[in-house]
């Protein structure tokens, strides 16, 4: 069955063997014209699905694009959520929207989000792109299915990476458990992942061998035979009494040359850009599908035009004063720009030294810079231990290692890091109170367009009640690079949250750094370089300069509070106290008790669900202040929801997180203290 | 190799065949009377993995009971952490300490908690409780042996429902990546999980095929035959490239007539105590250990001896005043005492006639009262689905049927059902915002003898700042039964925290409710009941009586705060104001605002980790009050530490969570008001 009309039951159109090849062709052009455009994505993956997913929406599923949510529809679970835009391609092509529509990929506003967002795009089944989930979830619908006598047959994309997640094999169990034979698990099987080969970074031979023991009919196919696909399909719709797991031998970049067998393809657009070496323009040559020059310049007519008006809204949405307070805008006050992960990085390399340290790595080491550990020390690489994509067990692993005496560094996104291996550092590491140090890496919405799966915004909240446990949330990259050195020698678990995007670099060596302790920072007069004109002093030994307000800021917002005390001191002659709340746990009572008491006016500055550390301020100021103390207090934060796709910057602007934001609340803090 | 004295290397005991199984028997029984004298404990598994046991401890593993911390040991790793008397009989007998010590066992301040912790007991190699953890932190272990050149082996032992866990199978993915053959895993397959047959639980079959499949060497064994036993740990030993894994078929309670085979006896003391039916006598009879009735006496006596100094410590910390106040200890003022639970079972009960409902289980169905759904209407076991012991996969499964549109109840103990599965509630359940419910059972101190791993402290501060989330905490049963009903009708998903213990019932079914918006609860004088001595209104309706001071509480804290209330006007004259914010997300802002303002003076109350509740007020008071409101606040909560075993009520006052504590408190907070 086919493209259906729902009310009718007539079938539309049933895309015949060589048609779908010819469409797929089509799909993996769009699908690279829309990541070039968006200067970002995954080719890899997406290019490696594509035939399968040509088969699977022109062919295969019963579906009606006029009528996304028809009840009898066949469901597609997108698990391997980063293959968006294969996803994207396959729906247009479907009819779901005119396919030029997802030229907006990945940009802010555009329903066509870096990882598919269901709310925003009809047939997509649900929000998707952390690993793991998609089985178990298409497991419910399937059950769902036999439970209210529908005919309905749920299909799930799957990566091969992915399948090193332990959720996998749950829900794997389960759906044998029910014997669903309404269910197929499609593995886009590319044999790479991030890290590298998959056989490298985990083993997983022989994946049907598994899927057998584990009770399934496995099919095995070559994931780019039009013809084995469509077999494959069939013979899973006329087996009974078991789910059934396509597993398709891909290639991964499938189709475009230089992507091809290229791990570097993952998650990147082609490096440059149209034309030239590893281009758009050889990928639409390679891919064979016969464009238009002028519809490929059409399409990114539509991306830079919509770019522009984001540019302009965004623009429009920051608050202006008497002049150009951002970044590297105005003539004087010039800042250096560096990601927070690399502080840690270079600190890693340091002290990868040190032969009790040992590191674990979740498909994702190069990117959060634990591949530092071993990158210009190839010796220390026996020191080094690939999980995979199994956050759990590598909190489980390192534990064992933490055990026996070393010092365990383990890290990933932070959304996975600390939430998908919770309930292990919870028990497992901080009851034991193990050596145990969480890199949780590209942390907020710095992140950009991956969108919310990927944008944590709540490590804070989750880590900090838990007993033995130090949260570390550095302002950049310099400071990131002493408190990894810091916490690898502090006794117990340990959480570093850092970023993935450049901020301002507004420490040095120099500037004075104690774990534990509160470092207050100054404005004093605009400089030539931004990181000259403030002054900071560690929390005890700064004297009271009865400031107008304190800002209260951990992680990248430190600078932003840094350059809104510097826009409040222009635009307002006020004065501010900024607070550079590196450890969020053990909290600087002092300091922060200080801050409310001498200034009266407390705003909490984070990168994260509102009051995650915002709270944690107020419950100690309000638990140590006296009766009479008068204080006003607000907070700076996302205000609880999740974040989306778009530039790093567009997004912090958007979320109204930047200096121009917080000078904006400030001032009226400020008011409402001088009102009183 | 066997028990060796670790300086010498000379080997001091390898016990033999025949004398293993008597000491697999003294075992049993040291075992079963511990358990009895504890009244509560995990009889089935530990029963079925002591000949396993006997041999590993007493002529497998390499190990010197005088030097547990020397570095050449073998690891012996219990994933499994329940069948804790079955690891301290096997220390005991191995020479770690006196025997006669384990009889504390569960007991409030015993190392012999009711879940292995390694900072108390000698020879634990990590503290467990939590499934699925242990062959991961082996696995590390054993890669650790690797790269310091170590000879040690590394085993592990688990139970066969803890199989459902991914995390098992990530770990068992990664042992066979790196080649793990010093690592020995022991399954301990006796085909009983706490809500039945393991296959039908969640099939199992074949687990021998799913190690293979994942490249493991497989030996299937008898678990109760010696001589098996002991050749599959040779083999083990003697094979080499894979790990291995012996798969022992056991029977779960082994040794006991009336508890083999019997689901019951999975996590309960004899039924009949020492003597009668299903009594500790008929065991040590079917055990046939000859221990004489006066040693076992003696056992009994050191149990007793120990639980008195106990109450002692207990009542001397717990501050007096000028009359007792204590539930029910006092002439008037009685109360009805219930588990929350209890009312999530009666509503689930009661709405599960709706056929948009569906239930989940997770292998602790009947205890969290999740079995109600079905109980006595078995024509809705159809909308009921076992996923086994696979929290993760249960809210993925979960969140498959809300996305079809059925309203999903998912629920665990709360440190699993929040914590295990936390990912997924954040990306698949909240950022889609799917009507999955998640019932997080057992939470707080009140869970009692299982100590730290299952007592769930931090559940308020790891949902509370999801968007979408609703997170409630009734005050007792009859709260709980509105708020099941209430949240499972309110669009999106749901977190209700409820208890184990009964505590006080202080509402009715006519007591004013709202979600979304707190109680005021006022105390106006002792009464027969102590139900009748509250007046309770909606908070908005609520009319400010300028009392001295306010507690704001949820959950069962509410009816300790209720009784601080009493306590503070019965000894001090103080009035206060109750809050009940059974919904801590959406907050009544205006009710905690009120208190504040017009009291000027808050304690939180929460029987959770200290802040994660009151951290919420706090940040809500502050962001709302004028600059020279007045102001002090405390709170109650526990403080920055792990649970620990003991009764529910002992380690409430332990831990000076009681209202005995909170009316010390208040008089003191009063006073800094009144001083100011």
């Amino acid at each position: 069955m086919p493209i259906v009309d729902s009310i009718s039951g007539r079938v539309v159109k049933k895309y015949k063997k060589d048609e779908l090849i010819e469409k797929a062709k089509e799909m993996r052009a769009y699908n690279m014209i829309a990541i070039t455009a968006a200067g970002s994505g995954h080719p890899g993956g997406s290019l490696s699905i594509m035939d399968m997913a040509s088969a699977l929406y022109l062919n295969v599923a019963v579906h009606d694009p006029n009528n996304p949510g028809w009840e009898d529809r066949d469901r597609i679970f997108w698990s391997a959520g980063h293959k968006a835009p294969a996803l994207y391609s396959a729906l247009g092509v479907a009819g779901y929207f005119p396919v030029e529509k997802m030229m907006t990929l990945r940009k802010f506003g555009s329903p066509f989000e870096g990882h598919p967002n269901s709310k925003k795009v009809k047939g997509v089944e649900f929000s998707s792109g952390s690993l793991g989930h998609g089985l178990g979830v298409a497991v419910g619908s399937a059950l769902n299915a036999r439970l209210e006598g529908k005919n309905y047959r749920s299909f799930c994309i799957m990566g091969d990476g992915e399948q090193d997640e332990g959720s996998v094999w749950e829900a794997v169990m389960c759906a044998a458990h029910y014997k669903l034979d309404n269910l197929v698990a499609i593995i886009d099987h590319n044999k790479l992942q991030i890290d590298g080969m998959t056989e490298e970074v985990m083993c997983l031979s022989s994946l049907a061998e598994k899927y057998k023991s584990f009770c399934w009919n496995v099919i095995e196919i070559d994931g780019h035979n039009m013809e084995e696909i469509l077999e494959s399909f069939e013979a899973a719709k006329n087996f009974k009494g078991h789910p059934t797991v396509i597993i398709a031998d891909t290639i991964k970049g499938k189709g475009v040359s230089y992507a091809e067998h290229a791990v570097g393809y993952h998650g990147i657009a082609p490096k440059d850009g149209r034309i030239g070496e590893e281009s758009l323009e050889i990928a639409l040559q390679d891919i064979g599908y016969d464009i238009d020059e002028r519809e490929v310049d059409r399409f990114f007519k539509i991306a830079e035009d919509y770019q522009r008006k984001v540019d302009e809204k965004i623009q429009k949405k920051l608050p202006s004063f008497s002049k150009e307070y951002w970044w590297n805008k105005s003539e004087n006050m010039k800042a250096e720009m560096n990601a927070t992960r690399n502080g840690f990085g270079k600190a890693l390399e340091e002290i990868g030294e040190d032969t009790s340290l040992v590191a674990h790595g979740a498909d994702i080491t190069s990117s959060i810079r634990m591949d530092h550990f071993y990158k210009n020390n190839p010796e220390r690489e026996k020191r080094f231990f690939s999980v995979g994509v199994a956050e759990a067990n590598m909190i489980q692993v390192a534990s064992g290692f933490a055990k026996e005496g070393k010092i365990s560094f383990a890290g990933s996104f932070g959304v996975f890091a600390t939430g998908r291996a919770w309930e292990q550092i919870r028990t497992t590491v901080c009851y034991n109170n193990f050596n145990v140090k969480i890199a949780g890496a590209h942390g907020g919405l710095l992140v950009g367009a991956d969108g919310a799966t990927h944008q944590a915004l709540e490590e804070i909240a989750v880590t900090n009640y838990l007993p033995n446990m130090t949260v570390t949330v550095p302002c950049d990259a310099v400071e990131t690079y002493k408190i990894t050195k810091a916490v690898a020698y502090k006794d117990g678990p340990a959480l570093i949250r850092y970023a993935r995007e450049a901020t301002a670099c507004v420490c040095t060596e120099e500037t004075p750094f104690k774990l534990g302790e509160a470092n207050v920072v100054r404005f004093r007069g605009e400089k030539d370089n931004f990181i000259d004109a403030f002054e900071w002093s560690l929390s005890s030994e700064y004297e009271n300069e009865k400031e107008d307000l304190s800002l209260i800021a951990c992680g990248p917002m430190v600078p932003e509070a840094m350059r809104a005390a510097w826009i409040l001191k222009e635009e307002y002659g006020i004065e501010t106290r900024v607070l550079d709340m590196h450890t969020v746990k053990p909290l600087d009572r002092k300091g922060v008790m200080r801050a409310a008491e001498e200034t009266g006016a407390v705003i909490t500055v984070e990168e994260h669900q509102i009051g995650g550390f915002g709270n944690i301020v107020a419950g100690e100021i309000n638990t140590s202040k006296n009766y009479n103390s008068p204080l006003v207090m607000d907070m700076v934060g996302v205000k609880d929801k999740f974040g989306e796709s778009g530039a790093p910057w567009e997004l912090m602007i958007e979320y109204e997180l930047v200096a121009e934001f917080i000078a904006k609340k400030a001032k009226k803090l400020f008011e409402r203290k001088k009102e009183a």
